[in-house]
């Protein structure tokens, strides 16, 4: 059995629970207050950070990208290429991997790290661990920085049929996690690009999807369409 | 052929080199001063951001982490295990990948990003590009981090005979190449961690590290023993 240490709303650990559910391996979810620095967390991954996958007889497994690869080489579907998240040529490889580490790192530090951050996690924070009241710039920044990411998934879908190319694989869980979480919270302007919106209602309405849709955090209710497949 | 589009002192950059250097493959450079953003480099890569390996017939390769993947799939000697940087058990996979992310992410984001930011590619920058003089506190932070990674360092090769185990693996590659930025500018307080410097001498001295080792940018000459075995 395995076990992830994530919080709700964190987007990287929603992507890892979007692969889970994709592959089917069934998983103890665990909520981790990262910002406490605990020590037996800390001995799982001296970076503090989360998601976390802890498997038996593994060393744990920190960090969304670290993760993906783990599970595609442990629990991927080898019978069906049509299942498979990670497609096999070297080019496809590259470019499922690039956009992964798009919406982890670049859409994170831009939009969903900000968003989640002061509007989620600062509240449950004390002031040392850098809680407080939202900053409102970093807020705005966010807020704008979303619209150019839309237009580009826009872009993306326009030419192939999935974010990476003509199937659903990694790229598409890596951007819909990130997006979901921005939703949750009511930020993600849909009515900015028609064609992200039709590629987010697709992924949205996968099996996978509806733990996800499922989360709600007590004293932040999600947003009214959050769970929505018609939004 | 394959073309590293990168920056001398660029940490990121410099891991690939050694990947490269460790696999024998011959790869043309090509300075990319990423901070003018020019549109042919946006083509390639819209994150805008170095390294990034051009290979022919496939897409254009963006960032340290998605490379290494590339060249492990794609140029690891099949023949022979020990020259292989990434070992074949899933557990000895996650070690590996998590250190290289350890030393590409979270030691880039501490220390050799904002060393190298501040003292090099700054100095090329406009105002507008974000140049000026060095941010003092930026250093000042970074030199303070630095410590705690190197006893991070020793700690790990005082149970083991590399970094992420008994066999030199990309995590090896990636501490080193962060480590040589920072000790080109003479940033490295070696005599923190004895056992971190022996490895460092270790690394330094095979022979995919020649080339870095005789790098010299312009109007910023490297620190006196930066290029020395025996340091």
């Amino acid at each position: 059995m395995l076990t992830l240490l994530h919080h709700p709303l964190c987007p990287r650990s929603r992507y890892v629970r979007l692969i889970l559910g994709e592959y089917g391996v069934e998983t103890r979810l665990a909520d981790e207050p990262f910002w406490e620095r605990r020590d037996d967390f800390l001995m799982l991954n001296p970076a503090g950070e989360i998601p976390v996958l802890v498997a038996d007889s593994m060393p744990p497994i920190p960090g969304a990208a670290i993760i993906a690869e783990f599970l595609e080489e442990t629990h991927a579907p080898e019978d069906s290429e049509d299942r498979q998240l990670m497609p096999q040529s070297p080019g496809q490889r590259v470019e499922v991997r690039r956009l992964a580490s798009w919406f982890n790192d670049k859409f994170h530090a831009e939009v969903s790290g900000p968003l989640v951050n002061e509007r989620v996690f600062k509240r449950h924070m004390t002031k040392e661990q850098g809680g407080g009241p939202p900053d409102t710039d970093a807020l705005r920044a966010a807020r704008h920085n979303i619209r150019y990411h839309l237009h580009y998934i826009g872009w993306l879908v326009r030419t192939r049929d999935w974010l990476a190319g003509d199937r659903l694989s990694l790229a598409d869980l890596a951007a819909a996690a990130h997006l979901s979480a921005v939703d949750y919270l009511g930020d993600v302007p849909w009515n900015e690009d028609e064609m992200a919106k039709n590629w987010y209602a697709r992924v949205k309405s996968r099996p996978a999807f509806r733990p996800l849709l499922a989360d709600t955090l007590a004293g932040i209710p999600p947003a009214r369409t959050y769970a929505d497949l018609d939004f």
